[in-house]
């Protein structure tokens, strides 16, 4: 028999663990429930796991002596992201329960957009002067570490007049003579992203200078707060979260996919599918076009779905490598011609594996199956399959083009290359695709090599 | 005019810029030698800066004196890395240029595969003994980082049997009385990851608990090193790049864009273009099923290719929604059924939406148009109309459950979902799509209210 205690706690752990899984289902009211039955440290825990629109949640449903409680937790980038959260009319009465320094300090973290470094960074830092020693500028982090400062990891050098003139880390002042100047021991060569930088572009600082904290400085090079790699880490996933539902042809959710109400998810949904279909009832116009000339030539709508559907994969394809590559700063705007030159070459290559596929499909059929007694295809069937073969070497290098350079035009014109979905190419590849393939069989099987 | 060693500075600066520019069009030998032009310190933050697969390259191009120095400027997991990615012949080469200890910990790190906490982890970490008096334990924490200790901001509490049993943040011990016992003061309540654990999975630990690093344990619960949060930074990456090309329809590049060469880019692209083109070429025969029905019918050809890009549209859009929710453990397998009944009500309303549309669209055409003098599509416009109506709501149903089940399925089988591409989801609704679309077209039109 365990002692009563321990089997509080596992009664305790186990109601944690409940309310993380339940917590997706639960009304706001059973959440505050939930979350109040925890003991505390079981709560702490559990409030600096969840988001920050499921803490304005939280904390708004909370009687007022809790709201204080909660909200003094947070460092102050963390309160920025509750209040930006928060229904805006409940805004002010979150800015109230802060104290008064923190409230300045959130103030000014709430002039930047939640998606820019100014935004992300926390202006607690740990601060020195370029001429204390190393013993003075120990015991003067020492002091700052009662003031909340959220990392003393590394130290940031600034002049009187807040200009940041160079890092120490508390490795080299602990590795230091004490009687040294830490203007003799720092680092001057910085990496220092802008307050207004946009996010992503921070995350790839981070990624090509493995650091674990950056500084940010305003246009006048004053240091302004620093953004650290944990914070870095759910921008980075964010970013990818957005991309990957862009690609897939909604806009972004901006919540967990089953935190997202029906008529919310209806609203990110149905706008580029109503797009896609207005394009796709082109498709329509191009067929009824050709008709007469299918019906003429024969077996033509039965290649209508392989032949399309080739040159939307191969866009697809092509999109959405290009599109990570974009993202990932691997590719510029620059490099246009040297992808299309790639992709040129690719949608060809792919074109000819797939059409030699297609031309073998329809000599097999045309031995093995039969159309009324006679071989499937007819005595043309050579010429058959020479003309979906050359189509579907037509719209997969038309496809992959379109797809490889659309995220080219997009980022051109301002706009998220992201945007050029799989279905958006699929859709712009379907109706040039009919075209190619309808001329090439007009031009094969009405040419002068028809019957 | 400025002075000289300013002027050379400035060339230098230009000279990396150009070498990064250039990094990807430069031959191997190119590399080497515009990497041995920069200066050191230039040269040092370059080597930093490039990949691991680089790193191994340009170290196996280098004098054997140049290549000792610049292996054993990076830390152990680094080198494990750059070992990794070396050609298997060159890799003991490269283990013989570390010292004793490195290897050995080298060695110790390669037992683990690369995508495993184990494979990310620095075996170099800050250890203390819970005995240890604060005063005792800064002073400790001072000589461990003369050897090349990585992070001292956390320190981590190992009894005799290298069980870890607390840790003690660097702020917490700068804080504390300088008698107290580190075991008075050191946190107990420890976030820890196997070292078999994957790499997508620790990412999860960190985007929760919001840290800077996190110890790796091996099953008997010894700590074995720490993963720091900048490395959780490229790992988040790197998973997000692998599923946005898988979602496109393609396997993962494993290397950026313009530096996959052009064979390998065919390899990696298409093998599921040829998978997804025998599923294409399934259509062929379904549509030569319906054909001579299609043909008395009428006008039923000119839908096909509206129809099926309708239902890969919405299957797209599920099936990366529902990956994307399930790489960061929004949903999991038992959440099916969820998932299920959430996306039949979405797809239903996306299809009755876009079928409005779909019918609105033909009763415009039908008024606006002629087909040889009469109105478009003759007498029986809205039964077409409601045909194509009732298609589109089947084919967006039954898209949008195919997009949203199949990762499910795929991870059930233990594969990754990320695989249920927007191309596959695609051909998988493109067949089904048909067969839909015909069967209501047959019912509709050559039943009984059929002329």
């Amino acid at each position: 028999m365990s002692p009563p205690d321990l089997e509080a706690e596992a009664d305790q752990r186990v109601q944690a663990e409940d309310l993380r899984d339940a917590w997706t289902v639960l009304d706001p009211t059973d959440r505050v429930e939930g979350f109040r039955a925890l003991s505390s440290g079981e709560a702490e825990q559990f409030f600096l796991e969840i988001s920050a629109l499921d803490r304005a949640h939280l904390i708004l449903g909370l009687p007022t002596i809790e709201q204080r409680w909660w909200i003094r937790a947070l460092a102050p980038d963390d309160v920025a992201d509750v209040v930006q959260e928060a229904p805006s009319d409940e805004r002010s009465k979150l800015m109230g329960l802060l104290d008064e320094a923190t409230r300045r300090e959130v103030n000014a973290l709430l002039a930047y957009a939640e998606d820019e470094a100014g935004g992300l960074m926390n202006p607690r830092f740990a601060r020195l002067r370029p001429e204390m020693t190393v013993d003075e500028a120990i015991s003067y982090l020492r002091r700052q570490t009662r003031e909340h400062v959220e990392s003393i990891y590394y130290a940031y050098v600034l002049d009187e007049h807040q200009m940041l003139v160079g890092v120490v880390s508390f490795r080299q002042l602990m590795m230091a003579r004490r009687e040294a100047k830490v203007r003799e021991i720092m680092n001057t060569e910085l990496v220092t992203v802008h307050a207004e930088m946009d996010q992503e572009a921070v995350s790839r600082v981070f990624a090509e200078a493995d650091l674990l904290s950056v500084p940010v400085v305003d246009a006048q090079g004053r240091m302004q707060g620093i953004v650290t790699a944990d914070d870095i880490v759910d921008v980075v996933r964010e970013e990818a979260t957005e991309d990957i539902q862009k690609i897939g042809g909604s806009a972004a959710l901006e919540a967990p996919y089953l935190q997202v109400g029906f008529i919310e998810m209806m609203k990110k949904r149905a706008g580029w599918l109503c797009v896609l279909f207005f394009g796709g009832t082109m498709t329509v116009s191009v067929i009824g076009h050709f008709q007469d000339r299918i019906t003429q030539i024969g077996y033509l709508e039965t290649f209508i779905a392989m032949i399309i559907s080739c040159g939307g994969n191969c866009g697809s394809q092509a999109s959405t490598l290009v599109i990570r590559a974009m993202a990932l700063g691997e590719v510029r705007l620059r490099d246009w011609w040297r992808v299309f030159v790639r992709e040129l070459g690719a949608g060809f290559a792919l074109g000819a594996i797939l059409g030699l596929l297609g031309l073998l499909r329809i000599i097999v059929w045309h031995h093995v199956f039969e159309d009324g007694g006679a071989p499937m295809y007819g005595e043309r069937y050579l010429l058959i399959g020479s003309t979906v073969a050359f189509s579907v070497i037509g719209v997969s290098t038309w496809g992959t083009l379109v797809g490889a350079l659309l995220p080219f035009v997009l980022r051109r014109l301002g706009l998220d290359p992201a945007s050029a979905s799989a279905p958006l190419v699929a859709t712009l590849s379907d109706v040039t695709g009919i075209v190619i393939f309808f001329s090439i069989s007009i031009a094969i099987l009405s040419g002068p090599m028809a019957p």
